[in-house]
């Protein structure tokens, strides 16, 4: 297993791309990964999305990108686990790389949703989760949430106002980020009084949906990084784990299970705990999910998740900053190509390019990209060593 | 890079399987696989699928299929390259378990067909070809074909009666497989007569749809196969390739270049030339597919594929035995699981329990999977060394 390091960074900014396709978003994600790695190709591509069936008509994003991008000949897939589809391409570039068969490869992660009408996107975002015994009975995504986060606020006593930190550092570190979606801040009072969606998550808990692409290109680490004057960024932990893909069949729908064993794994791998975390880029699809997340991945004890935020530890000069380039909250949440999106700005931290949200010395941080609700989690870490 | 061997093997009888689910079905498959290979378990799931989330309204199919088989928290992952897609997830489970991350791995094909009305099914299948530059004018899988077919018989001077070998060979040999869809032989004059499908390609060139499943555990080689009476079969070559998504793109749309480069890589891998393969499960989706597949892998000059057939060399005691169970023509093809099919009936042969299609002694076998109209075709070689 050779040790394996990100050479490039590519995105394109989060919105509703209607003058570009499919295979342009992705393409030109890919294309300014693989110049800013200093290359004129990869070995491989592997494509991370999730609805390009449904909404776009098009499947085998594989060749499809790949021609487009100049990769016609090379090996090329699409992974798909729902809204961890981004991180599962990085996963399996990463494998493909560490493991010698492939010396370079580009991991891209791809969604353009503003093509399908929006009762249809609530369906196909349904698909994840369990349609025999969930959607069947008529339920939707965001419901899915609400009803772990009520259980949630009953279980441990938080009232609704808790979880507002969260969105209002969602949204401040978003003004930071040209390619997020939403770059204003909002207030307390803004979070309180936006519009219900499914009691109790209202608009300012729910991420926004939207089209994107976000690439990056592996290498070995002992090779190839000096083409660049780029810092070495290491990928020192990786791991990936599935849970029930119902939520009503786990024994604690409150714990997330695919978190704490996806993390602990990462967290074994590079010889680290929490504690050496500098940031975290979770994945705050719902406000509960923050909560859920850093329950699971040891930043905070169980039922304690909102504490942190009413601390005032999850901005950039907190003790763990959380989405800070702005999250799936202010960011956007182009459902598989948001786990990309979040290594992308991992990297961009560690590259200590974050402008107005850089964590200070920032040196080691973490992904993490869920599938489903809770279903598919994989955790990354990575490490600046130079 | 371990070596990795093939433990277990199981399949579901191609068909219309009313009364099973997806989740059924893949469940049979990968649990009749593990049980095969003689373990309770396995570390991780990866599933090849092409359109579970239009079909049968699902996606992620990793922790999906995971959940139900008993391997919830294993790492599980879904790829998909279209008809390929069996194939790619055996090759990334092949890719975990050499390079050390996993021990132990199941990649189950799976497709449910028949929930889907016809007409959809047909739009279904074209989300392989290119949206924009293909379907958008109408065109639909089969009529792509049948472009290719009657290009190749003008360039060539082959006519429709000389392609019947192909189809008259695999109906033959499904007539021994158990799991085949149809299991009658046909004659010549039931070729020829056959309904007019999308001129060339009549029913008798094209393979028949349909609802199955097909998984493989692989193992590191040095390593846990004296678990089972089974012979040791390594996977010796394995290689993948794209080639532009729309057809009128390439320079020769009579030349399979995604064949013929990861069929070279494969060769390359296992130190091996065509003349060395015992058998061949090529990718006949359509008659014309044999003809391509078996020049492009260098079993037959361009151009002169058909002639195989004409000279009696494809049946099991020919120079090169192809569609040995029945082929995507007798045995089926659902969609994202024929390429595991064809896997699982190259260890059937390897292992020497062909029946009445065996190839006498066979010790080296390929399978080659082709997904869309060649745009993304990957190589496997396999040998029995004991």
């Amino acid at each position: 297993m050779r040790e394996v390091a990100v050479l490039g960074i590519g995105q394109v900014k989060i919105g509703e791309h209607w003058d570009k396709s499919l295979r342009e978003l992705a393409g030109d994600a890919v294309l300014s990964a693989v110049k800013d790695a200093g290359l004129d190709q990869v070995d491989a591509l592997f494509v991370g999305n999730m609805m390009s069936a449904s909404a776009n008509h098009q499947q085998q994003l594989g060749a499809y990108i790949a021609d487009w991008v100049g990769l016609r000949y090379a090996e090329a897939f699409k992974l798909e686990s729902a809204c961890s589809s981004g991180a599962s391409a990085f996963r399996s570039a990463l494998l493909a790389v560490s493991s010698g068969v492939i010396d370079t490869a580009v991991a891209v992660g791809v969604e353009k949703m503003t093509d399908s009408p929006g009762a249809e996107i609530t369906a196909e975002l349904a698909t994840a989760a369990d349609s025999d015994w969930e959607v069947a009975q008529g339920i939707s995504f965001v419901a899915l949430n609400a009803l772990i986060m009520r259980r949630y606020m009953m279980e441990y006593g938080w009232e609704k106002k808790h979880f507002a930190p969260f969105s209002i550092n969602a949204h401040a570190n978003g003004v930071h980020n040209p390619n997020a979606r939403f770059r204003k801040p909002i207030t307390e009072k803004q979070y309180l009084e936006a519009g219900m969606v499914s009691d109790p998550i209202n608009l300012m808990d729910a991420s926004p949906i939207g089209d994107g692409a976000a690439a990056i290109v592996l290498v070995p680490a002992d090779r190839l990084h000096k083409i660049t004057g780029n810092p070495m960024i290491k990928v020192i932990g990786s791991a990936a784990a599935t849970d029930s893909i119902a939520v009503h069949d786990r024994k604690d729908p409150l714990w997330l299970k695919a978190a704490a064993i996806s993390s602990q794994k990462a967290y074994q791998q590079a010889g680290l705990s929490p504690k050496d975390i500098d940031f975290f880029e979770l994945h705050d699809a719902f406000s509960i999910m923050a909560a859920l997340s850093l329950e699971a991945s040891g930043f905070a004890e169980r039922g304690k998740g909102p504490q942190l935020g009413l601390d005032g530890q999850i901005h950039p000069a907190g003790k763990i900053p959380i989405a800070t380039l702005g999250g799936l909250k202010a960011r956007g949440h182009p459902v598989g190509a948001t786990g990309m999106y979040q290594l992308v700005e991992v990297v961009t931290q560690l590259r200590h390019a974050a402008k107005g949200s850089q964590v200070e010395n920032a040196t080691i941080g973490m992904a993490q990209n869920i599938g489903g609700s809770g279903s598919n989690i994989i955790t990354h870490i990575l490490e600046r060593v130079n």
